[in-house]
Parts: C-alpha cells; sequence; structure tokens
C-alpha cells in the first residue's frame, strides 16, 4: 500500500477540469484561466433548464479543480446573456405544480451559491444584452468588464415575477447601493455601461473588441498571484456578509493566519529581499 | 350563510384607502398612485406629534389597501419637509421624562417600519428643504426624484441629537455608503442634488416643475406591472437585510416559487406568446 | 469621606490624554481634538510591532478620555502610512508558529475594533502612498480627507497573503461597494485620488498643502458639536452593521431618547428659541 489517509483526503478533493466535457456553453481551460462561453448567439445566449444545471455542476467541481485558477464567464456574438429562454424555461414553468417550482427556483440559485462557493475569481465580461438570469449571472461574479453598449436589465418584473431572483435583492444592492438597486429591481429597466461603471457594477468598461482580451488578461495576473490566499480572500468577502465588525475582525484574523503559514507569503518576502518578482505557486 | 371562512380572512385583510380621512396632511388617489402632500408650505411642511401619528397609521393601513398600489409623497410649495417642528416637537420633548422620550422615538421609528412593511413601492419626490425628519422620510422611501436644488441634511447633530435617528445608522450608509453617510450624519451639512444623484440616494434629477408629473408616471408604471411580485420585491429587500448570500437565496427560490404561481406571470407569457403586452392585474 | 461610589464610576471612566506618551508615532492634543502623525518619513510611515500595539493601546484609552473629542491622523512627508514594515515585521512572520501569527492578526485586528470602539469620530488626511494596513487605517476611520495624489491600494495580495486584513472584507465593501472592494482587494492594485473620491472612499479631495488644515478644521467644527450624541452616532454605526432594519430602528429609538435627555439637546433649544447658537459642552 502506498496510499495514506492524507492521500485520501487529496484525491477526493482534487480534480482536473480542463477536459471537462459539457454540451449546453464552450469550456475552456489554458494556463489556470478557464473560459465559459454562453454560445447561443442566434439567441443571445439564453440560459435552459440544461444549462443551468450544466452551470451548476460545473461551478460545484470547480471547488475541487487544481487547474483552474480563475474563471472568465462571457457571450459569444455580442450579448452576454438574455437570460431565461421563453420558450424553454418560461412556457413550462406556468403549468409546474408548486414543488416543482422550487425544484427550478432552488437550481437557479444553487447556481449563484456555487459561483460564490468555488474559490476562483468569476470575471464576468459583459457586452449588449445582460438581462434576467444574465444579469444575475454579471452580478454573482466577483469582477465585472462591460461595455458602453451594455445593456443590464433585472427585467423580471416584466415577466411577471419579483425582483428576487437568485439572491437579487441581497447582492445588488451591496454592489450599486440600495437606491439604485431598487429601481432596476422594480421597474426592470436597462442600465446603461455608463451608469453600470458610475454605479460600480462595472470595474471597467473596455471597447467591444477588447472586452474578452483584457477579462483574460486580468484573470490571468490574478492566476498569477497567490491563488491559495485569492480563494480565502473571496471566502470571506462571503462569509461576513452579515458578520458584526468585531466578528469580522476576528474570523480574519484567523483567516489571515492562515494565509501566513503558507509558502507563497514566504515566496513574497524571499523575492522583495533579493529585489525580484515573487513567483507564487498557490500553497 | 354565504360567508365563508375565506371571505373572513378577505374581509379582515382588505380595505380601501381612496376615501380615507386625514387631518394633518393632504391625501388622494388616482388609478391605484396615493398621493401625500405634506401641507403647511409656509413652515417647509414640518411634521408634529399629530401627522406623525397620522403617517404611521395610514403607512399601516396601506397593508390592507386594495386600491392604492404605490405611493408618492412629496411637499408642497417647493420644498420637501424641515421635519420635526421646533415649536410643536422640540419644545415639548426637552421637558418629558424618559419613557415618553422612547414613547415620541418608538413611534417616528414606527413610521420608518410602516414604511418598509407596506407592500406599495413608496416615491419621494424631493424638492428644495429636506431636514431631519424630512430627510429621513425621503432615506426609507423606495426611490426618490430630485432637484438641482434640493437640500438634504440629516440635521440632528445641529440640535444636539445623534445621527440614529428612525433607522438612519442602518439605511443611510446602504443607500450612499458608509463614509458619505458617517459624513452627513456627524456634520448635519446639507448634501446638493448633485451630490445626491451621484451617490445614489436619488435615482433621478427632474426640474422643480417637472418633478411631481415624474414621480406620478413612474409610480403610474409601477401600477400598471405586477403589484403583487413588487410587493414580495419590497418584503424580500427589507427581509433579506441582514442575511448571509445563502440564507437569502434560499429566501428567494421560495418567494419567487410563489410569484411563478400567480396569474400575472401567466399573464406575461402569454402576452409575450401572443406578441402583446401584458394586462397585469396584480393577482 | 468625600468619595461616593459614583465618584468611583467617574474616576474609573475618565482620564486625559493631552501628556499621554508615546515612542512610536507623534501625538498632540489641542482643543479637543488629538492629531496622530505616523512619523517615519524617510521610509514613508510603516508600521512596526510597536507602532500596532502602541496605537491599539491609545486606541483603547480613548475610550475613557475627556480631553480628546475628535481625532486626526496623518503621515509626515507627504505620505500616510506604507502599511507593515517589510523588514521589521513581515520578516519576523515568516518564522512565526501559528498561535505566535495568530497574536499578531489579533493585535492588528484590535486596532481596528479600538478605532470603531472608541467614542471620538476619527478623520484620516491621506496624501501620497495609502498602502496595506496604512489603507486599513484609513478604511477604519470614520472620515477620509484625500488628495489627488494619494495612491490607496489594499496590497495584500502582492505579499502573498488575502485582502481580508482587520475588517477590509466587511469594512470596504460597505464603504465602496461590494465589486470595486472586490478588485482593489483581489489585485491589490493603487486606486487614484479621483477613484477614491467618485467610489466614496474620500469625503472630499485636498491641495496636499491645505491637507492637515481642513482634517483639523473638520475635527474643530465635530469637537464644537454635541460630542456625546456624535460617539452615540458612531456606536450605532457600529451597532447596527449587521442588524435587520426593525432592529435597527428599535435600537435608535433608544439611543435617540438617551440623546434628547442630555444638556445639549436643551442647549440647542434654548439657543433656538433665543435666536442664537448653541454652545455644546458634550454632556
Amino acid at each position: 500500500m502506498t496510499s495514506s489517509p492524507a492521500d485520501a483526503l487529496l484525491a477526493g478533493n482534487r480534480t482536473t477540469l480542463a477536459a471537462y466535457r459539457v454540451k449546453h456553453f464552450l469550456w475552456s481551460v489554458t494556463n489556470g484561466v478557464a473560459t465559459i462561453t454562453l454560445n447561443r448567439p442566434e439567441r443571445k445566449n439564453p440560459l435552459t433548464f440544461e444549462s443551468y444545471a450544466e452551470l451548476r455542476d460545473l461551478f460545484r467541481q470547480l471547488a475541487y479543480a487544481t487547474d483552474v485558477k480563475a474563471v472568465v464567464i462571457h457571450g459569444a456574438g455580442g450579448n452576454f446573456c438574455s437570460g431565461g429562454d421563453v420558450h424553454e424555461i418560461i412556457a413550462p414553468l406556468i403549468d409546474l405544480p408548486m414543488p416543482e417550482l422550487l425544484l427550478f427556483t432552488r437550481m437557479t440559485g444553487d447556481l449563484v451559491k456555487a459561483m460564490r462557493h468555488c474559490p476562483q475569481p468569476v470575471i464576468a465580461a459583459v457586452d449588449g444584452v445582460c438581462a434576467g438570469a444574465g444579469a444575475i449571472l454579471a452580478m454573482a461574479s466577483d469582477m465585472r468588464l462591460g461595455t458602453a453598449r451594455s445593456k443590464l436589465a433585472f427585467l423580471f418584473a416584466r415577466v411577471g415575477l419579483a425582483g428576487c431572483d437568485m439572491g437579487a435583492c441581497s447582492i445588488l444592492p451591496r454592489i450599486i447601493g440600495q437606491g439604485r438597486a431598487a429601481e432596476l429591481l422594480f421597474t426592470g429597466r436597462a442600465a446603461t455601461g455608463d451608469e453600470g461603471y458610475d454605479w460600480g457594477f462595472y470595474n471597467r468598461l473596455c471597447a467591444p473588441d477588447s472586452l474578452l482580451d483584457e477579462a483574460a488578461t486580468l484573470a490571468s495576473e490574478l492566476v498569477a498571484g497567490p491563488t491559495f490566499a485569492h480563494g480565502i480572500t473571496k471566502k470571506m468577502l462571503h462569509q461576513e456578509w452579515s458578520m458584526s465588525i468585531d466578528e469580522a475582525i476576528e474570523s480574519e484574523a484567523q483567516a489571515q493566519a492562515i494565509c501566513m503559514s503558507t509558502r507563497d507569503f514566504e515566496r513574497a518576502y524571499r523575492a522583495f529581499a533579493a529585489k525580484t518578482r515573487p513567483a507564487f505557486e498557490g500553497d
């Protein structure tokens, strides 16, 4: 027997996803950066029951991936995502009994949970239409690059629903402020790229032609950083959401002490002392 | 007996408010939009013990109103509201024993609670002076339209009090950010219309002449929408205030499943399929 | 015996700090305004184990100070603070066992807790470099004045650590929004003065030459205000951080009733009735 209990721990919590097969969108991994491409451009990349489930499963797997350190999500053909498909999602929902409606809303919510629980920073590259569940995917990402022509619309009210979809009433106000979030969620109106930038929804506006490149570059820079620590940053942003300040400070004292025990922290110091750039390895 | 237990449920939870009588401000209801006009323009519309109590009782009744689907609140004569009247509120407070002071601060807090608990979106149309308790009324609304000449001042510090009035230390930072809120609450200084817009306090700046019309139009658009769902949006924005993200997502899964069981959701789908605009009915 | 139990209460909770001796930064008190000057300008005012501990102890003492009503913190020589000293902090941390790492991260966290728990508003005057733990000191202040040339960088990721340092993942998003905070914490990039102002991190941008004067003037204005009430404002901003709206409103009803029992509230009313300016005394 060469296998130890520690090996078993690692085996059960480590996988690679470069060759992960998905059917309902495109997936690729290059140098630690995974790219998700929503790819039904003729319909502005709507989501279906199948793509929701597949995205949820993929983001859950990312928790165990050793070969993915950052994720870029974008849409093909000049639009990000038009949200839940009217024919393939809304039509069947009309006739579902309550337990199955809840099955659906929990599935979509589980996608956002999985996006928030995976350790990789997720960067949304948003051009064109970014509506409904598409707006939620952008909101649930860690950072967002937009374009001037992007149209962000939480249009749930337009289809007779409430703005409380997949965490929007909790997350959106913390990104753009409670008053602006209320307007977008009550009215369903589209926010322009400039509005989204001024409000802090987008971290940056890019030319449509360079949007994906800039997102990939930002992702690569994160991959070149201390990726274990990045995962802790993401976890704590999530974890401290509804803590008191004093609780948050104690939690951070513990979390940062963990990071101070990593080799990346030592690598950074050694590089500084040697007047070189640190080569982080994520451990 | 034609009355069933369900009839009793409806009877106890439904009322109409078009003919509701108030003494200390103006009240009207037109096509589902209620308008509250603070109406002591010669004093810039201050609040009194009586108007606080009357506003609190009215907003509590709104929870049962079937004929009001959105509320506009504004002030007569080019000012929104100058806050608690110095002679009619501050003077008597000076001599009150503690239990009665608490009776007062709880009454004013109950007004904000009632504004947050009624299902109707509340739109504040803010021109001119918006100070003290007036600033709180604007803050406690769901959306705010302002004017360039509006003056927003949480001036509690100027009268020897703390900024923690009627929820301001909790709500204001979530609208404009913790740093800006701290400045306004510590110093009592007035924020200009431009500042209020840049900071996300106002959703829009309007010309003074068109302010009330624009607020009424926005309210009418909400009334033409899925008003039951709007009530759920408002409830969840309130409910998720201090939840974790994961709790918020589960709460939204349940709340949105409720909305997916409404006729308005089906109406929206049928209209979409028929390439018409949905006629929402709020059920 | 001239001493009563009440005297003992006051004696144990009152001290003066004008003559407080510190070794690792400068400290002065003038007319109720204390000034902390980080004073190692040749190294851009880094922090050391000793200065952290001394700052923590000083801010804890401020809870009992009767002669300090507002605090200004700034750095000598055109920079605010470069953060934890690489040689004096990072180097020794590399070799520490976990319990001592936690001792360090709790000490730094205790500094932020002490800054949030003292009743005095703290104003950071930020010029030049404001990095790492320096950025945290600015963030943990109540208000911030900046300069166009200030460089704000939460550069923990650059040294192999997570962004969750001393409360940053809880506090920074509430000041500048969740999306902007995520970018600064993940990337460690520097924000310009203009960005910091647009995002609500700085309350105002000043010319470098007038920065300290403007901070001192703002502090003096606060000292001339109802300082007991200011302490309650600060306490409630802290206390309500993770409360529900309804809980916050009840807490504020109680806290404001306390302030309505103070002499400063009466002074303000008497001054108003006499058409003079109130002379607040902080009781």
